[in-house]
Formats: C-alpha cells, sequence, structure tokens
C-alpha cells in the first residue's frame, strides 16, 4: 500500500495541519525523549549489568515505529536529521545483528540466554515492528540495506519456529509479527514469509496455553467475538485480513468480517476507542463501557484504523471508512496534545477531579482503590508505544484518503489534497470538517465514488449520482458535496448501563465534549437541552469551531436528601472537540452528559 | 442506660419480630458460627503452633459482643442456653486471666511477648468490648463476677497506659475503649476509669503518628470532620459524646455536633451508611457517595445509633432521633437476612451483576481491577464483627425508644411498647411503619413529648399540641398521631454526583430499592415516573408493603450509537424495602434510579 504516499499529496486543512505538526514538533519530540531515556542508545547493544538504562522489552518496537515514519517522511520530501538518525540506527543494526539475523537489543543484552523462551517478552513483536520499518523504507525510499538485515531476521526466525520448531513457544504473546511477514512478503515476493505469518495465525488456537488475553483461545477462523488484550487483537485482525486478501481465504475473511462487527455493535467508545478496563487493557463483555475507567488505548484506536483499512480493501463498505474517520478525528487524535508534543496512552471519556481522593499514605497502601487514567498528557511512558505510533500514523495519512481500481477512484475520507496515478488525476478541495464542502475535480477517471459518511444524515451533491455500499458514485469530472455539518446529539444503545439517559454532541466526524474550567457548574450538575441548536464559535486554539449550547442547571437545598424536583436553571455550556481535551490544565471532562 | 431494659417492653408489630428472630435464631446462628471457627474455644487459651483456629487479633471482641447481647436478653427472660454458654465463657475468662487483669485470647497465645506493643493490634478494643459485656451483665442482671474481672483489666491498663506509661502506643489503633471505661466508671462508681477513658481521648492528636486514618490527626477538640476509618471515629464520637456527658465539657460537645453535621451533611448514604470506600474502610471527601462501592459497614450504622443516642441525650433534639431511626430501618437492618442467619458486612446502594465480569485467571491476577462488595450475604466473615454487633444492638431497641425527664416522657422511636418507671406508664399501640398510626396513652405523666421524623411531611395529632425541638407536646392523657406514610421520590443534594438527576423512594422512614429478578428489563433502562403514586402492596415476606409504580423502559435501536430520542414505554416498576435486599438470590438493586 505504500506506494499511495507518493501519489497522493495532501495540500492544506486539518490533516495537512497535523501532519506538518507530526514532522516539525512530533518526530523530534518523541526522538528526543527516546533519547533521554536509553532507547535510542540502546541500539549500541552494549548495555552491561550496572550501567542505567536498562533496554526493556519493548524499546526495539518503540524505536522502529520512528523508523517506519521516518521511512514515510522521507519518502515524501528528504529531511536530513530523520534521514541521518534512521541511517545511524540501521548502522546499528547492521553492526549488531548476529551473524544468524538475530537482533533484540534487550535479549542481547540484558538476558542473552533467554531468547524465544518467552512468549510474553514482545521478542516477535518487536522484530515485526522492525521489519515494518524496513518494509517502509524500501517501499518509500528504494532503501534495501534495513530490508535486508531484516529479511536475515526473518529467514531466521522461520528457521527457528517453523522448520526447527526449537522455540520455547509457538504463539507469539503480542502480535505484530504476522501482519509485518506478510507485508515483507508483498515487498520482497519471497513466499516463505507469507508461509510463515500463514503459520503463525493458523497455529494460534492450537496449541496451550489456550487463553483470551493473547487471542490463543481458539483457532483464528473460530474466533466471533473480540476478546483479550485489544492491541494484540486487531493487530491479530489486521494480519487475518491480509491473510484474507492475499490467500484468498473465505473463511479467514468471515471471521475478521464477524470481529468487525463484534466490536462495532458492543465494544466501541462513541470516540472509537477500544478497551474498557485497564485490567489486562481488554475488550471485555457487551456494552460494559464505562467512561471514567475506559482504556482506549491510542495504539488501539490505530489499530482499528489499520484493521479498517484492510477490510475496506476486502469489501469496498463504507462501515470500514466510517469507523476510520471516527478514529482519526476521536480516540486517535485524542493521544497527541495540540502542540504536538505530549501524549495520552489512555483516552477516557469523563474526568471528575473529586474522585480522585488524596489518602493519608497509610490508606493508599490498601488493596481496592479504582484505578483512573492520568489526566495531563505526558511526553514519554515506560512503556512508550502510543507517541511514535503516533508518528508512523500521521506521517502517512495520505494512505487512508483514496483508493483505486481501474479507472474508478474512491474517495474514502476527505481531506484538501490530490491523488495523480495512472494518468488520472484528482483534485479535491475542502476545509473539511471546518464546513462538510467538498469540491472534486477528476481527469482520466471513469467515476468517483464518494463517502457518505455513516453520521450524516443530510448531503447534496451538484451532479447526478447513484449509491453503492455507502459510496455515492458520480460519473462527472467536476462536482460538489455538501455534508450537513449541524451539530446533533446522540445516545447509546440501551444496554450501555453507563450511558442510560446521557447524550453527546457530535459535529460531522467530530464528538464534543465538555471541560469543567469552562462552566461555572461541576459537570454533573448540568443537563443539555437537547431540543436547542448549539451555536458554532470559530477556534483557531482547537482548530474547529467550539459550540455553545442552552443547557439547565440542577439545583437541590443545601442539605443532602431531600424530597424529588426537577429544578432547573438555564444555563449556556460550552463544549470543545474532543481531541482538543486537557490541553489547557487539568480539569474535569465528560462526553457523555446528562440530557433532556 | 441499660435500665431501660426492665423498664421498657415491646409487645407487637415490627420490632419485636425482629428482636424476637434476633433472640431466637440470630444468637444461635451467630454463636455456632463462632463456635466452628474457634472463637468460642479460643477462650480455653489453649492453642499452641500447629493447632488451628489461631486466635485472630479481633476475636474476643467479636466474642464479647455476643456476651453483651446475651446479657441484655437475660435481663428480659431467664433462657437457660444462653445463660449456660455466658457463663462458661465468664469461666474460661476468670480462669486463664493473668494475676494482674490481661486478658485476650490472642496475645496469651499467638504472641505472648507482644502485648500493648502494636497500636493497630485491637488490643484495647477487645478490652473494650470485653468491658462492655461485664457492664451489661452487672446491670441487666445484677451479675458481678464477669465485672469484677474486667475491673482488674481495667486497673491493669491504668497502670500500665497511664502511671507507668510503659505501653508501646498512648493512642488506641480501634476506637472502643474509651466508651467503655466511661461506662465501667457509671457502673461502678470508680473514677479512675473515667479518668483513664479521658486520658485517651485527651492523648489523641497530641502524639506521633499524626494520622487521619486512626483519628489521630488532632486533637478531639479540633476535631471538626469526619476522618478516617468510619467505626472508629464514630466510636470515638460516641465516647466523645459521653465524656461531655459526664464531665459537661462544652469544647467536647461541640465538636460532637460540628462532626454529627459533617456527617449527616456530607457524608451519608440515604440509608444511613457510612465510609464511601472500601479502601480503609473510611469516611472520603464531602458529597463521594459512590452507590455501587459504598462501604456503608453495618456496624458503622450501629456505632452511628450509639453516637446519636449520646447526643440525644445531650441536647434533646429530634434530628439524632431521626438518624436513629433512618439506621435502624436501613442501613442497620440490610445487615442481617430476612432468616436471620446470614449478614452483609458491606452494605451497597447499587448491584449491576453485568460489570462483574470474568476474567481469564490470569488477567484477576492484575492490578486495577475495582473491588465490590459482594453480593449475598454470609453467615460468618474471616473479621466477623457485624453479626454480633447486629446481636447486642437487636437485644436492646428496647433503650432507642423512650427517654424520661421528671414527669415528661420522650417518644423517640414508634413501636408498639409500654414504658413503666417512676409511677408513670405509657402504652403505644402501634404498627408502625406498616401503617402511621401511634396511639399513645400515659399515666402519670405530665407531658408527652413525641417525635414528628423528619422525613414526615404531614402529621394529624387528635389532640392539642405544640412543637419543641422537633417533638409534638402532648399534655393529653391519651391520643393519636397519624403520620402520612404516602410514599414519596427523594433526591440527593446537587454535589452529590452519582445521585444526578436519580430519584430514590422512601415510604416513612423506610429506604425502597429495585431489585433485578423483579423487573423484565436491566434498572439501568428503567425510568420512575415522580409524579406517578406508588400502589403498596401487602408482603408478608418483607412485613413491610412492596410498591409498584409506574415508570417507564428506555429503548434505542440495536445499534451501538444513534441520534438522540427519548424513547419510552411505559411499565410498572416493583419497588421492596432496602432491608430486605438480596433475600431473594443473587440479582442487580438499585436505590436511586433514572427518574423523570
Amino acid at each position: 500500500m505504500e506506494e499511495w504516499i507518493r501519489k497522493v499529496r495532501l495540500r492544506e486543512g486539518f490533516w495537512k495541519q497535523q501532519s506538518d505538526k507530526n514532522r516539525e514538533i512530533t518526530m523530534r519530540a518523541v526522538w528526543d525523549r527516546f533519547a533521554d531515556t536509553g532507547r535510542i542508545g540502546a541500539f549500541r547493544c552494549d548495555w552491561k549489568e550496572g550501567m542505567r538504562h536498562k533496554p526493556d522489552v519493548y524499546w526495539d518496537s518503540d524505536v522502529a515505529k520512528w523508523m517506519e515514519a521516518a521511512a514515510y517522511l522521507l519518502g515524501k520530501e528528504e529531511i536530513p536529521w530523520i534521514r541521518e538518525r534512521l541511517e545511524w540506527l540501521i548502522d546499528r543494526i547492521e553492526e549488531n545483528q548476529e551473524p544468524c539475523g538475530y537482533f533484540n537489543t534487550h535479549f542481547m543484552t540484558v538476558e542473552p540466554g533467554r531468547r524465544f523462551t518467552d512468549q510474553d517478552a514482545h521478542e516477535l513483536y518487536c522484530a515485526g515492528h522492525l521489519m515494518e520499518a524496513a518494509a517502509a523504507y524500501r517501499e518509500c525510499c528504494g532503501e534495501t540495506r534495513f530490508l535486508n538485515a531484516m529479511c536475515r531476521y526473518a529467514d531466521y526466525i522461520y528457521e527457528i519456529f517453523y522448520v526447527q520448531k526449537s522455540a520455547a513457544f509457538s504463539v507469539p504473546g503480542h502480535e505484530e509479527i504476522e501482519l509485518a511477514l506478510i507485508r515483507l512478503y508483498r515487498v520482497t515476493g519471497e513466499r516463505r514469509y507469507l508461509e510463515l505469518g500463514l503459520y503463525f495465525l493458523n497455529t494460534r488456537g492450537t496449541v496451550p496455553p489456550f487463553d483470551r488475553q493473547r487471542q490463543n483461545h481458539l483457532p483464528v477462523r473460530s474466533q466471533k467475538t473480540a476478546q483479550g488484550h485489544c492491541v494484540r487483537a486487531l493487530y491479530l485482525y489486521t494480519a487475518m485480513a491480509d491473510a484474507a486478501w492475499e490467500t484468498e481465504d473465505e473463511a479467514l475473511h468471515e471471521a475478521c468480517r464477524g470481529l468487525f462487527l463484534d466490536i462495532t455493535w458492543h465494544k466501541m467508545y462513541l470516540t472509537g476507542g477500544v478497551g474498557s478496563t485497564y485490567t489486562g487493557e481488554c475488550f471485555t463483555e457487551n456494552y460494559d463501557l464505562p467512561n471514567e475507567t475506559a482504556y482506549a488505548e491510542t495504539c488501539a484506536s490505530i489499530a482499528m484504523i489499520l484493521f479498517c483499512e484492510r477490510m475496506l480493501r476486502l469489501e469496498h463498505s463504507s462501515v470500514y471508512a466510517d469507523v476510520i474517520e471516527r478514529e482519526l478525528y476521536n480516540g486517535m487524535l485524542s493521544g497527541i496534545s495540540l502542540n504536538g508534543k505530549a501524549f495520552f496512552y489512555e483516552n477516557p471519556l469523563e474526568i471528575t477531579l473529586a474522585k480522585r481522593l488524596e489518602y493519608d499514605e497509610g490508606m493508599v497502601k490498601l488493596l481496592g482503590k479504582v484505578r483512573l487514567p492520568i489526566t495531563q498528557r505526558q511526553e514519554v511512558f515506560t512503556c512508550s508505544c502510543c507517541p511514535p505510533n503516533l508518528n508512523r500514523t500521521l506521517a502517512s495519512l495520505e494512505r487512508l484518503l483514496y483508493s483505486v481500481e481501474g479507472r474508478t477512484v474512491c474517495i474514502h475520507q476527505f481531506a484538501d489534497s490530490e491523488l495523480s496515478c495512472d494518468g488520472m488525476t484528482v483534485r479535491v478541495k475542502t476545509d473539511y470538517p471546518v464546513s462538510g464542502r467538498v469540491e472534486v475535480s477528476a481527469t482520466g477517471t471513469e467515476c468517483i465514488l464518494i463517502r457518505i459518511p455513516g453520521w450524516c444524515r443530510h448531503f447534496s451533491i451538484d451532479r447526478e449520482w447513484t449509491m453503492e455500499n455507502g459510496y455515492a458514485c458520480v460519473k462527472a469530472e467536476a462536482f460538489t458535496v455538501e455534508f450537513d455539518m449541524t451539530p446533533e446529539y446522540r445516545m447509546a444503545n440501551e444496554n450501555v448501563w453507563e450511558d442510560a439517559g446521557k447524550a453527546a454532541v457530535m459535529r460531522g466526524p467530530v464528538v464534543y465534549c465538555a471541560e469543567g474550567l469552562d462552566q461555572e457548574e461541576s459537570l454533573h450538575k448540568l443537563w443539555l437541552d437537547t431540543g436547542a441548536a448549539p451555536e458554532e464559535e470559530d477556534s483557531e486554539y482547537f482548530g474547529l469551531p467550539i459550540l455553545k449550547t442552552k443547557g439547565w442547571v440542577r439545583r437541590t437545598g443545601s442539605g443532602l436528601y431531600e424530597k424529588w424536583e426537577r429544578r432547573m436553571e438555564e444555563t449556556e455550556i460550552t463544549l470543545i472537540p474532543y481531541y482538543g481535551f486537557a490541553n489547557r490544565g487539568e480539569t474535569d471532562m465528560r462526553v457523555w452528559m446528562n440530557a433532556l
């Protein structure tokens, strides 16, 4: 898919700004923190007992995702400081890679005798991310040195896991290698990598220890519901969809479709976030979507994008592009601060500071305190997977915008951009989602399919059109689509106990939230008036309008309990785009609010 | 106060039934479980390493509360099996008590060298409960053998803590000894016990370690807000009120009044439960009253009764008797099953079974899972303080009904009963709270003060009356009061985030709740119609009417999110008395429900 990075160009608007910020600020911020914390230095593979910055098991994957992002950016333009650092890392890999092909900064220094002994040591996960980065560098820049090194590593893994079967486990504890191998196969044409990827997929659920957390409870084709650690699960489903594409495996495709439906019908937050609990960072039961203790890891939103991208290729249905859009504007984008330098690992849908009580020291030691997500973004984490995952996603947004089949071009996401390939050009002019106006002009195409988002109730197209799988098919060379961006109130399914009686506001694809610092009263006292139309107010700070809407403050007397009555005072409620929460200091936040 | 046990007699009705059940069933159930678990045998003081049933530090207090209950019951009538067991225990105490007076089944066997070295070892707490039991046996039955033994123990504690100051701590970790010593002083007239009780009170907050959890953060007269472990705190406040009464210490009295107001205005559940968290079993911040994770220990409700009983004596204000009533019918009574044999330690206001997800074994090991109270009552606990605390409370309900001052009799709680003392008789005939009709006839009195409950909006008295501190003063020899028992909807203060927009139903003093097994739909989908009048339906099972009221089920489509609308289907909602929840199997429960 990476060819698209050169065929598609972002020109202006919302995602161009995000893309620029990633290149100019976030890439350096992540690099600097990785350098500070020893992750970069770890590639020297010279750590010894007693030295600081002991390489952790997942460090290689953190750096590899930054490398993948670097490859995408270098594919678009030369950026010397990035090129230099990427090449430095590849030098270190070449220098330290073992003759057999093995490379892992943790196991080559900290636990040299324990290679491939621990299913949960993220070893194949790290390998997979390095392979993806190497594949990206080859695809985007034609560079083969890194790719060759990673092919040697893949060959070694093939030998150990597939030929000799001499590793202590056969099912990777944290998926990633599967999709990386299929990508490596695509780049190199080497079928062994596909074979090994399929082997890892097909072995899953057939050898103990059987468990849901690592998606090893059932063979993949029998997995009907999303289970266990969300990021692991979604990387698996992504690989399954990739494998279904490569092998035309209908059973695998069918399983993917079932998993997608299970997630989007039962287990996904309004923001696209998935993972309802810190405990195991996992999918839980249907409709268990607590707002305050939501895990909704940034990486899980990114993984949803990866999975949906593959499903979209398999099925050409707008539901997948709809979810990608939901993730992009909400669950993913909330993972990064507006200044591009700090990150959320978890993306809750509610913060109530009053519940974060300070106990005496002796009391916090006791068990039983509810764990709550942090309230302010951090520059780096102990396991800092999300920041470089944002790097690579924001560096390759172009891949999500279009797809081409013959002379038909599909527009999946709306960004001011152009596509040119095979003698066709498509130019999209839009300030979406500031407004819902999207102007399209094309040359050389037979037909343009443009997605009509699932959230959109009213739209117009100034040319003839027909509908096809959620896309409007327009044959004209130039046309304009207007999506009605009027803010709307949403409710959750009646089975979601956490959101009973509550409403959320969306404007186009963007979920809004209230922050405590904008209101005079605590958020739990506010009621949205769902009969009122929110008014928009431009906001340079957030990049999208903020909303002011009518609501009420609920009042009682000063006693603790009294006779029930509904005593409401009118008030104005300010709502901001959810992705922008927690940028103005620590304060309360709610997506789902009381509503009448 | 214990003289009242013989002056007041329960005749019929709600509390007579509870009292009988306690005597006939619960006393034996608690004894049997205490025998099974080794608590009774521990009084032989012959435990040695390798034997089972190693005496735990709080076991003496568990048994002592049963002994106190036994004393009350024997004061009312001879019950051979109880007398025999009580005497057997006293024999063991006399037999094993050390010459110096010390007695503790744990420290005399398990940790013989560690006497009075650990502030948190419940040693003085156990001593206090034994002293209370001994005082009760003397007061109710005139028996002095147990009292004499416990006076020797108190003398020893006086010597160690007050004269020699040779113990490793000077502030008891779990309060109880303070109020027990004042009680011992009242029974014996021995001022040293009062002196020692005051010493313990006055030392608090003056010597490190200073901490809120044990109420050692400030000197008692400076404690303005309820802090730390609820039961400990309330036993302390009870002792403070006792001391204020004995010494006419205004500053102490003032502190008690402030603490009472802090609790009842900010920190008490509708049921009277206190303690918002399992973590430290403690008071938290104002308005932090989560329903599902409520601690609301049965013992804390009983301790609230003890504290309010003392405050009522100090101030003659109905607010204290109101809280006693709230505790009796709700937070205390929910602690015991309808069959009298099983107990709740924690009394939550909500159970949602769907949230109690079963994870794979590997996942529950991870930190971060929210701890939730158990959903079914148990026969005994590892720390089984609540069951015998119910025993002693239910065995001495008579003390809460009346008080006498000169020729004026106050009726604090309404139960079919009679009082006779000092040539006066008062006969109360009532089936309260089945109905609100209370018939009073008196001889020899000048005036009857009858409490008009705070929950009561309409009442009538068929004679002339005036109001005085929340009591109607009636000079007639016979009169009838009718309290309007129409069920009413209640709301919580606007600052209680957990109950925002929710209503609860009370009928008279009794809080109601919905249980899942009575409804066709999950409780979170139900809305109470606060405009509808609940209909009453007699229920022998619960002892009070159940309520059927109009409400709605909220409906959505089958998708996860959709455009907001209020789609309500009419339904009937069944409500049962809160104290009766969890008697018909494991099911969901809610006190606070969505409401319109």
